[in-house]
């Protein structure tokens, strides 16, 4: 049955010429130890890894388009099983960004309210007017927020690409089945380093 | 670290009043044999089992809306790292519906380009004319285009529900993999004897 | 020619059971004399229209759901050519509600970033959760944001529902044509003693 | 009043440098005058028009998506006021395009089943795949499904351009009192002869 899957991941998707960086939900929450959800260490490892990379990112003017998920109340909010995302409400600091990856005068910054950064949001069009071709991937949670921001941008016709030490999970299991199927299928996988060589290559 | 999980799945969503079943690519390319990724164990044991319960379904009058994924032509699709992808160009045999579990003259056919049937499709719109505030999940493959799709139902605010024999993967670790995922936060995960019941009880 | 005109028009909707109301951008710069676009007579008559309507509605527990547009930075802005449009940053007072419609701790706001209350908003997600069924449209300008809106409502199934003198626009003219268009394929055409009447009436 | 309306149309938008042509539903059913809606005057000017713009794309190499509106069934309608419409069946004559500005080898083709070729449709997707900046819009019916669709190119982040001779209308005035309404938020309003000129232009 296995070999049924080497019709899978046979293509190269490769870095296109105009990225955009994404970054999801490196908000307290999920950054800071002091609340239900935070502080795993795939997530602190992600964190400072998109810190750099990021760094890079603003130095060629590459757009950076942050996200937290937040809601204005609990009466607004999809069936969520998770009930410390019952806490994800505007204004806590659940919601405020990890201090480590946030430039506000620099970065565009989107409040979604479903897992996907696309879901439902102005990221399409931010993208569109900027000509955006290619989509890297940073933040939390792997089997999450992020897949489903992957997905998407897949569906969206992005080339998409992954930096996976810069994406974390609470759970080491569940971060390489997520990149093992979205590789397969959506994106490529690569790493930080990679990914600030090409920023450093790149004409604009 | 790994009980940080404990904050996951802690909530159980129930079936709401007025359900839809949605069908996921139960199309030719993946349920026969004869095609590079067609007829896996699991995907034909969901086939099986969606047949028993559409037949279910469509005696109380419940919306039955089923999907294929098919594309005008090669320039019109995302980038697929799956080349068999590049097969399912309508009106070829890979995107006919498997025979035993459509019903032409009852369901609701849509053409999906993405993974998740919600995604640049009319269902939403289908669903919010009839009222629905259920979703029963089924169709393959798990870990890609169910998947996909068990997201969205989520992000669109639906009760969302997944009979685990009713949906198939080409490989058994990534079904449960992504069953386990999903569960924690999205959805609930049941068996089709369980959803038949629920159908037989319900009251239209 | 005309008469291919007796094409259009010639349903009724009606009201369904389970309403939502909308209110399109009544914000200061729309509503306050003191910016450029503010306060035409046509508008302030929706406003105030509007607030008896909104009494009536929370009276029966039926949902509001309010936007305002508004940008973090003029670089996530779609191409206007209206130039007052560029002075929509969120934080500055055309962006706050006008005092008369906002009921705070009722109704639920959304910040959206194009015409339409529908677009790249979670307001599909929130009224899929209460199993809405049909939309009353209030707020501005009927010529641009309402008239979107209207669109969007009708296309994602809604029964859609305009109370004339709760909508306005800076002109009599544009007003007019505008309602008249949708009339003829989207929407009835109401006032906002009938629609108060429907909600007093309304079995929750 | 009226000067509030100096705030609107000040700006241009003008033609990018990778442009799209769409063409909103030159099917049969508006353009054959056997059917209740078809072969308004101004339709069969902007059928001619599009036919020979369309030829200056295509030797360009300047994707042309085209759109029908089709349905299934009846039942997976949104809640259409124009009886006529109930007649827009998949498979049906008045689904099928016009030939005139019919090149299936060429054009991508799409259903649609609301106003706006964008909503719930792919368009967006073959359009990020390509990179596109501009829409260039031509089709009918100008004060329905083309205002619907010159909505959604802009609050997409396109720079969109109408072709006045390339859109349609039962009506003169309903034509002129939608470009009037879009020109002044949306669109620039232009000739086909301009289009054609910019399209010979452009460096691909």
């Amino acid at each position: 049955m296995e070999d049924k899957y080497t019709n899978y991941g046979n293509i190269k998707i490769g870095f296109g010429k105009n990225p955009a960086i994404v970054v999801i939900d490196f908000q307290r929450a999920f950054t800071d130890q002091k609340f239900a959800m935070g502080g795993a260490p795939l997530i602190e490892r992600a964190v400072e890894n998109t810190q750099q990379l990021l760094i890079s990112a603003r130095a060629k003017a590459v757009p950076v388009v942050k996200c937290i998920m937040g809601y204005g109340s609990i009466i607004e909010m999809p069936h969520w099983k998770v009930a410390a995302c019952h806490d994800l409400i505007l204004g806590r600091p659940e919601c405020e960004f990890d201090k480590r990856i946030h430039e506000p005068s620099y970065d565009i910054t989107i409040v979604k309210s479903g897992p996907s950064i696309f879901f439902q949001t102005p990221v399409i069009t931010i993208l569109t007017t900027k000509h955006i071709d290619t989509i890297i991937v940073t933040g939390c949670v792997t089997s999450g927020c992020v897949r489903a921001s992957i997905i998407d941008s897949f569906q969206y016709g992005f080339k998409t690409v992954v930096a996976e030490d810069c994406v974390g999970d609470h759970e080491e299991r569940a971060h390489k089945e997520n990149l093992r199927d979205v590789e397969r299928r959506y994106a490529d996988i690569t790493t930080s380093s990679q990914v600030i060589k090409y920023l450093h290559d790149l004409k604009k």
